[in-house]
């Protein structure tokens, strides 16, 4: 069987993806008029077979994946998608039906995250399959949410839920402990599910625009994501472990091993949003996100000072040194 | 030794590299405020380790390459470079001097090219380096150069000379016949040179702006991108082999070995531009482009039709089928 040239490919799968600006991909470049008045959020990220993904996972929610973390991203800066574009790397044992079943589950994600696709690249790797995207978004001038502009007294804000995705990679890895025994069948289904498919919570992000001093994406585990924010913004901070929000399977998980909530805490692939917020604007900033059909709690406060962020739990204070996933 | 942490690299290696809007890449995203009444050129290229590089480049190199092959993009819309985000992919074994290099290569061609850099990701890669480049540019709104747009008449034009790379590559390859023996050492250092470090023609981006009614750049072969052109355009063209500008050590192998002219015309990496100008504006066309210090040489036709381009050389025509790279 011959294969298709990167040209065939490009028409038949890409090409109907391809949003205003893109030029149908019939050009290397892709031309993007931006919104008088606003400015440009530009974020990339890329995932990996075998480091961000299992080489056996659907390539639909791989390809969903590679756009949600970078919407995330865009998300937590307070701004609006534009659209992105694919660096795409096949490995020499590509498949026309892999393929197809990327581009599927792209178009899905890029029509329900209202993210074109602009442009972008194929090129072959030596490994396996990886993708880089880059996302662009858009702020009113001036009005990006930054990560380094927490305030002592703001609130600590999350969306969502916390920690269900460590929970769901476990289970996929079989490395669980004896906490998988006491979920049900649909309980274990939901957390595999938040591991394979994040909910980037552009939805969320009018309400961080409009009431965050500071924001960024829960990406690589919410202690470690904090201790940047904090570390970027010259402050310190405190945390109420009991206030972290979790869904009913992560809760029955937690009750079944209390020892999972560092875990829960420290490990990766939440893509929930993360902010500091003036007291007085609190909660208007909680009921702006339920009102977009978003949960959002106050789990801590931000405090003067340059040490680590202590979690509070019960009686006792921890402290988490090496928080984040390390991407090497 | 401990490896430095993804932060402790960032800010080591790169934060000195950021631009304006970078926010010292201590954010997750970075902010572009794009100039009134222009439009952003977004373009994306990645090169990988065994595929668009050799594996003992030197770093500085690599890093130059994958910045230049984008704004090489960037020149044949028209556009003037505003910045740039990186995706780096570091194998198991990557040390620190081979990312010390790697970075102030980075910084010079930024600093050479005037395109900061302003964002990116840094990965685990699970075979050799690679990096994914997207680059941000502005033209006039609506006057981007699109290569959609040659029309029968025009004359094609190319910047700088053809065919230098392969030769260079061939020589790092060892795989040169008895062409490599007539030319003296500098010359063969001279197409080493240009092979390893593409000249992105930005300084003949207004040129392009002003005078050319389709564009696109030279990266995978004059025959296969020209042919991409007119397809894309709905013409065909017609191409004097004799009138194509060669370096004096591209003559050179030439003359000791006139077969090389069909790699010449088909193999990649010359990162020159293509463009077709209406007859009335080439001349205008080639004069901008060489006050700006930039050669620009007229090489044929647009002709209406849907074949492939045609190459003349002295009495007989070629066509060339499959011209271009394969990426696959």
């Amino acid at each position: 069987m011959t294969r298709p040239s990167e040209d065939d490919l490009i028409a038949r799968y890409f090409a109907p993806l391809a949003g205003e600006g893109a030029l149908r991909l019939q050009d290397d470049a892709a031309v993007l008029t931006p919104t008088l008045g606003h400015d440009l959020v530009l974020t990339v990220d890329a995932i990996v077979a075998g480091v961000h993904f299992l080489e056996d996972d659907a390539a639909g929610s791989v390809a969903r994946k590679a756009l949600a973390v970078n919407l995330s991203d865009l998300a937590a800066k307070g701004a609006a998608p534009r659209g992105f574009l694919l660096t795409l790397a096949l490995p020499n044992d590509w498949s026309e039906p892999w393929l197809a079943a990327f581009a599927q589950g792209l178009g899905e994600a890029a029509a329900e995250f209202g993210c074109p696709l602009l442009g972008g690249d194929t090129v072959r790797s030596t490994a396996g399959p990886w993708m880089s995207v880059t996302a662009f978004g858009e702020v009113p001038k001036g009005k990006a949410v930054r990560r380094t502009t927490a305030r002592p007294g703001d609130r600590l804000c999350v969306t969502g839920m916390i920690g269900d995705a460590v929970l769901g990679l476990t289970l996929l890895q079989g490395r669980s402990g004896s906490w998988a025994g006491a979920l049900a069948d649909d309980e274990r289904a939901f957390l595999v599910d938040r591991y394979r498919h994040p909910r980037p919570r552009l939805a969320a992000a009018p309400a961080v625009l409009a009431h965050a001093s500071a924001a960024m994406d829960i990406s690589d585990g919410l202690a470690g994501d904090l201790a940047k924010m904090m570390r970027a913004s010259g402050v310190s901070g405190e945390v109420d472990l009991e206030a972290i929000p979790l869904s009913p399977p992560a809760g029955a998980a937690l009750a079944a091993d209390p020892a999972l909530l560092d875990a829960l805490v420290t490990e990766g692939d939440d893509y929930e949003i993360l902010c500091a917020v003036p007291p007085e604007a609190t909660a208007a900033y909680v009921d702006a996100c339920r009102s977009a059909g978003v949960a959002a709690a106050v789990i801590g406060t931000v405090r003067e000072g340059d040490t680590l962020p202590v979690f509070r739990y019960g009686g006792a204070e921890r402290r988490y040194e090496r928080g984040a996933f390390s991407h090497f």
